[in-house]
C-alpha cells in the first residue's frame, strides 16, 4: 500500500513535470547554440603529461599576469618536464615541481624565467573585470560569480577580487613568506573547496579536462600527503603551452560562456534540480557546485 | 626592498603571535583532554574491507534508524561480501552493492533483511536531537552544525533535522521511486559536497578512516562513472559490524565531541588560521571544512 501511494505521487510529479518542463541540465546543454560556446586560447591553455594520459588546464591572466606569464616561461624552458608530483593530500591537493627546490647544489635551474614573485593574491575590481554573479550567497565571500570562465569572489569594500579555490583549481604553491612563490611549484585542488586558502595564494587557472588523472592518485602517506619514497613520486612527462603544440595535436575543446543566457540557465538547472530522481530541489546553489560544461569541439 | 618588507611584515605578525598566541590546530589538539574524545560503539560502527585495507565508518542510528538497522542486517547475513564497488564518479561518489539487483534470476536474495525501505530523508526536531550549532551561515540550510559527531543541518520553521553530504558521508542508493533504496546498495562521497541531495537520499553514516581507499580508486568511464567492464570492478572482501569482530582484531578509533569545548577552540582555529602560513584569515568556515579529528585509541 505504502509503495503503491509513493508511485502514485511519483506518478503526479511526472504529469506536472509533463506539462511545464522545467529545464534540466540536459535540455539546457542541448538548446545551446555554437555562439554559447568559446574555443580556448591557446596561448592561454597548459598540457600537463603525465603516464597516465594529459591533463588540460586554462589560466587566467585577468587574475595573476605575472604568475601566469613566468610558469609559461617556465613551461617554455622545460623546466617541468621529468619534474615529479610529490605531494596527493586527500580531499585537498595534488603538487608538484622540484623536489629538490631549495637545496642550491641538486635543485633544477631556471635560465629565463623567475624563481619567486611578489604575490598576485588578488586584483583591483575594474571596469576590465567580466563579473556574472552567483545571488545565492556565500560563506566564504561578499559576492561570488564568475569571471571570463573562472569561479570567483569579490569584495566590494575593498575593491578586490580574486578566484576561489574550487575543485580542479590552479595555484602556485609558496612557503611562508608570501613572495615565496612563483610558480616552480604548483598544485590542484581534489577535494572540497578549501575556500580558506582563497587570498592566500595565488590562484592562476583551473583544469578543464583530466582532474581524475590527478584526484585518483595514490595518496602520499608523508606529512601532508607528501610521498616518502622518491620512487613513489609520479614523474611528469610534460608540461606544454598549446600554443607550442602542432595545431593538429592539440586537444580541441570548447568551454559554455559563464557570461551567457544559457549558463544562467544551467545554473538554475542545478540550484533546483527536476531530474525525476530529485525529491526536494536545494533552492540555492553554492559556487563550488556549479559546473562549467567543457565539450570536444563539434567538427566545423 | 620588496621582499625585505615582506620579510619584515612577516616578523611583526610573529611577534604579535608570540605575545599572545592565538590558537591553531595543533595547540588545540594537544591541549585535548581525555573526556574531550569519545571511542566508538562497536555496534554502530561498520568496517568495510577492501584489498587495498580497511575502511571504518560511523553510523548514525539517531537519524535514520531503520536503515541503520538494514544495513547491519544485511552486513550480518554477508550480503556485501565477495560483492563489488561498481561506481566511482569523480568529484561525487563511489558506490557499491550487487551489480545485478534488478535482474531477479541473478541478484543475490536477501535471507532476513528488507530490499526496500521507506525513506528517512529527514528527522523531527527533538530534545533527543543534540544540536550543536555553527553560526558561520550556509548556502544550503537555515541552520547547520554537528549532532552527536555528525556534520548536520536544521530547519526550525518546518521543524526537521538532516545529515548533510560532507566529504565522506555515507548514504543509501536508490532509484527514482523515494522508497526504493534500504541500504543493499551504499555510497560515499569523494568530492566537494554534493548538498543538493541533502533530504534526498538518506545520509547515515560517515568515513572515520581510510577514504583515501576509496577516493584514490580508479574513476569508472561509463555513465555517471559506473565500470564499463565487470573485470574493472573492485571486489568487497566484507563488511562487518564491529562488534562482531573479535575485540582484539578491531580499530580502536577516538572521535573529539563536537559537542565539546575543545571543538569548540577547533572550529574557531579552522576559521581563522593562525599559522604562520596563513596572511589573510578566512573569518568565517563552512560546514563541510570543519574537520572532525579521529585517532588512534590511546593505550590505557
Amino acid at each position: 500500500m505504502k509503495r503503491t501511494l509513493i508511485a502514485a505521487l511519483a506518478l503526479a510529479a511526472s504529469a506536472v513535470a509533463a506539462q511545464s518542463p522545467a529545464p534540466i541540465t540536459a535540455s539546457v546543454l542541448a538548446a545551446t547554440q555554437p555562439g554559447d560556446w568559446r574555443a580556448l586560447d591557446p596561448e592561454n591553455t597548459l598540457y600537463f603529461d603525465l603516464p597516465g594520459g594529459r591533463v588540460v588546464i586554462e589560466v587566467a591572466p585577468g587574475f595573476a599576469p605575472r604568475h601566469t606569464a613566468n610558469v609559461k616561461a617556465l613551461v617554455r624552458e622545460g623546466y617541468f618536464d621529468g619534474l615529479t608530483i610529490n605531494r596527493t593530500q586527500d580531499n585537498y591537493v595534488v603538487q608538484w615541481g622540484d623536489a629538490d627546490e631549495g637545496d642550491a647544489k641538486k635543485q633544477r635551474p631556471i635560465r629565463k624565467a623567475e624563481r619567486h614573485l611578489a604575490p598576485e593574491f588578488d586584483r583591483a575590481i575594474g571596469a576590465d573585470l567580466a563579473w556574472t554573479a552567483l545571488p545565492d550567497g556565500d560563506v566564504y565571500a561578499p559576492e561570488v560569480g564568475w569571471s571570463s570562465g573562472f569561479p570567483a569572489a569579490r569584495d566590494p569594500k575593498s575593491g578586490r577580487a580574486w578566484l576561489t579555490h574550487c575543485y580542479g583549481a590552479l595555484g602556485v604553491g609558496r612557503a611562508n613568506d608570501a613572495g615565496s612563490g612563483g610558480g616552480t611549484e604548483l598544485y590542484v585542488v581534489i577535494g572540497h573547496a578549501p575556500r580558506h586558502l582563497d587570498r592566500n595564494v595565488v590562484v592562476f587557472g583551473r583544469v578543464l579536462r583530466g582532474v581524475d588523472l590527478l584526484s585518483s592518485l595514490p595518496r602520499g602517506t608523508g606529512n601532508i600527503g607528501f610521498y616518502e619514497k622518491p620512487e613513489q613520486r609520479i614523474p611528469i612527462k610534460a608540461m606544454r603551452v598549446a600554443a607550442d603544440v602542432p595545431a593538429g595535436e592539440r586537444v580541441a575543446l570548447e568551454v559554455l560562456r559563464t557570461d551567457s543566457a544559457a549558463f544562467r540557465a544551467l545554473v538554475e538547472a542545478r540550484r533546483n534540480r527536476r531530474e525525476g530522481w530529485f525529491k526536494t530541489p536545494a533552492g540555492k546553489i553554492e559556487l563550488c557546485n556549479v559546473p562549467i560544461p567543457v565539450r570536444d569541439a563539434p567538427a566545423r
